[in-house]
């Protein structure tokens, strides 16, 4: 063991194995862990809650996170019963089937309403934290590793720490992350960010040792993550943006640096920023939540000038990168999910966000998360930190899931995460549509004509028709709403004439 | 006529009539003018617009102001066919007939949205502004009146300003008003409010002199709104929410001066403010878009320290305290909505938000616009602004409307104006729902057992044991959600078995 990583020394002493941390934490506590879309998360003590309810103990807690975590932690203390509540974003699909079979409470909230509530005590604090670390520094601050998150949320308001020292993370690491804390209020000042390369804060968490209560040592690394290719659909998608883009910057409203892009999780997210590379913007930047493979080859082109975000979230071949990370110091900056999904910056900045809908409906409201209204597929995120505050709020999609059985252009959505209030542009393969400044009965046809699925056209303008016909402002007619849904869920397709089941 | 309003003497030239300066505006134009909640609107100019429809001239424009006009401005204007598309904000009962049968394209929009979008060119900016004002400076500043909005907006963004100087505000006006315009993008800085009370800006709207193509001046005072008056259910909607809030100060989240207050439009919202009058809290502040009578009578006691508003909106008997409207500086400060209502803000000082719905859901989903899924009453306004930002989001109703016909408790709501993830508190005269830290399946209880009318209870239970039993984070039956609403429009009321018709 390399005690270099552990800098203050008084804190040699708390260095145990994972099973003896472990053992901190009890029945009905609140854990408040490291880990964002997968990086950077707690590994090795929640690996030994996991064999503790294995070998029949009872231990049930409420699990809050920054967001997805990796490892197939969720999988296992979903399946062990370890994790009882759960909070504020998942990305599992066995913990899924937890969440919608009513086993686990899920708390799925904005990314960047946990640490207001938290710190104010809409809900309770965390009993234990455990921080995912590159080392220790000499005053017992904590340096974090590929993700932030709400690492600085728990470590500071935690009864106790445990910390990981992660020895598989370089120790160039140090000096990526900017640490800063909003203010309590009455009082709390402006966040003095301006732009998104600015440094606010600290490098570390400044944590009071005394509340260091173990430290586990560990060479487990960031489990890769995997992204399926983007296709000829994808690059269409990305076309269609870059090709908006540029219509802005002829215009006059944007320039070739643009503003400051923010872009979802996922394959579809990462596929679309891929359209950067060949155009014809350049000295761009990033505020976002995540950065994504793409995001490291546009840096690496120049392309990109720099990266603000909340974590890293990379597929083998990029997380080997990681090991010459001294190459990414000016580029990259890790913040605080307070700070990389706050309001205030969002909207100062101008941010042009980019995030993926499972389906919309005919007016422009967004679904995010739930499969025909009911099933959790992962959660909100910050992708409503993002719509709601952003300068150019776009959604992109394909047109169709499941071969076709489903379109996502429906009627109405079943589940309501962003509302046409909140929704600029919405982009499938077909085509991009520009709602800014329409009326709702105007956006209609433009959303069908040019982003719709041609199979399903014709039903959206009929129903259309007949809601325009009955009146309204954003005409409906209720008792078919749903019809996509509930035909999808009879025939095992949205089609209004299903084709003959094979 | 008084001169002294017009300080600047170039600009006397530039006095005319109502008529020759509605001579301006052309068919097609776009119309930025003064009004919001009713107060502060201009309002003789627009009359001439009328009368030149009136006589036969097709004259149509995009109508934009802060938020609602007064003096039967929107009936006239709409009726005449002056209004083809209306935004950010309206509440006229004869416009919402000419926007649900589509004759009026409607933007309903965020309030704090329509100053960004327009600056930024999201929307095309205004050919003409209308400035309600008390009077011009030496530098052809422009003074305002009873409401700010948008003013500052226009007045700086459109090709050709109209003031309408009006003497039935007094002088004394000058010093109210808060002028700061957001800065462009990228580089705009924090906005350097800090307290509600923090002056940023300048006392006038600065704009070019060479602008000011023609000054009205008239004596047409604001139009006295009327107020249904509290009522035994809004005196227990208050009652709750005081309640609760004491009980907040007592787990030691809030102190006695609680954080800044907002409260919505509305004869409820006036209602439940008075609930303060008799609370321990004192020192109150409030940072919102809307005064009316209660706050006047809440700085009087010197309960209330000061009111950060974009417009007081006022009945006959407060609306005449304004002669004597020294009293009020040093308490009361008037605001764009840039500033009132901007999400950097609302976060920033911990706001109270306390806005009316419609109805609401039995997972906390608010619609706060739309009658049955379809028809528009008002608008948004500047609701979302404060739910999505505010610290504490509280939404108050009765529990039924019509008589009982209608239950403000849905299985789901027909339109979506606030999600789930934003709202915390729900209140009826039935009592208080406290959703703060809960998974949507332990929502419903409170909602149901807390606030719905008792009549309601046993089918809202019986949706949820259904949807339940049929899986999901949030369950619903697509083929029931709207079966109250269903019932209603089939049989005039939302009861399972309705009453045998009078």
């Amino acid at each position: 063991m390399n005690l270099d990583r552990i800098r203050k020394k008084s804190l040699h002493s708390k260095i145990c194995s994972a099973e003896e941390a472990a053992m901190l934490i009890k029945d009905g506590m609140v854990l408040g862990i490291s880990g964002f879309t997968k990086f950077g998360d707690a590994r090795a003590v929640p690996r030994a809650l996991v064999k503790r309810a294995q070998n029949g103990e009872k231990i049930a807690v409420t699990l809050m996170t920054g967001a997805s975590i990796g490892s197939n932690l969720d999988e296992d203390l979903g399946d062990t019963g370890v994790i009882a509540r759960r909070g504020p974003y998942q990305g599992s699909e066995k913990l899924r089937g937890h969440i919608n079979r009513g086993e686990v409470m899920y708390l799925d909230q904005h990314l960047s309403h946990t640490g207001e509530y938290m710190r104010f005590g809409h809900m309770p604090k965390a009993d234990v934290a455990i921080i995912d670390a590159t080392c220790i520094d000499e005053n017992g601050g904590i340096v974090c590793t590929t993700s932030v998150g709400n690492n600085a949320l728990y470590a500071l308001t935690a009864e106790k720490v445990i910390v990981e020292v992660n020895e598989t993370h370089s120790p160039d690491m140090f000096g990526l992350h900017d640490i800063y804390v909003p203010e309590t209020r009455p009082g709390r000042k402006p966040i003095p960010l301006v732009n998104p390369w600015d440094k606010i804060g600290v490098p570390v968490i400044p944590v009071n040792p005394e509340k260091i209560a173990a430290i586990v040592v560990h060479q487990l690394p960031d489990e890769a993550v995997s992204l399926v290719p983007g296709d000829a659909e994808t690059d269409a998608i990305a076309g269609h943006l870059i090709e908006f883009l540029k219509h802005e910057v002829k215009k006059g409203r944007l320039t070739n640096a643009l503003l400051p892009l923010q872009s979802g999780v996922g394959a579809v997210a990462n596929a679309v920023l891929r359209g950067f590379e060949d155009s014809p913007f350049t000295g761009l930047s990033m505020f976002t939540e995540v950065a994504q493979d793409t995001v490291l080859d546009l840096l690496d082109s120049g392309r990109m000038k720099v990266v603000s975000t909340a974590a890293l979230s990379l597929t083998e071949k990029y997380r080997s990168r990681l090991k010459d990370v001294k190459k990414l110091h000016g580029k990259l900056i890790l913040r605080p999910q307070d700070v990389s999904n706050n309001p205030e910056l969002i909207r100062r900045l101008g941010v042009i966000a980019c995030n993926t809908a499972l389906e919309y409906d005919i007016y422009g409201n967004v679904n995010s998360t739930h499969v025909l209204g009911s099933k959790m597929m992962n959660g909100i995120g910050g992708s409503g930190d993002f719509a709601r505050n952003a300068l150019y709020t776009c959604f992109v999609t394909k047109s169709y899931a499941r071969g076709g059985a489903l379109s996502s252009v429906v009627p109405m959505v079943t589940h309501h995460d962003h509302t046409e209030h909140d929704v600029d542009i919405l982009i499938t393969e077909r085509g991009l549509a520009d709602l800014r400044g329409l009326a709702p009965r105007e956006r209609v046809r433009v959303i069908i004509d040019n982003t719709a699925h041609p199979d399903y056209r014709e039903a959206l303008r009929d129903y259309a028709k007949e809601a325009f016909a009955a009146g309204g402002h954003t005409p409906h007619i209720l008792a078919q709403a749903f019809s996509f849904h509930t035909r999808f869920a009879a025939t095992g397709s949205m089609l209004p004439q299903p084709a003959p089941q094979a």
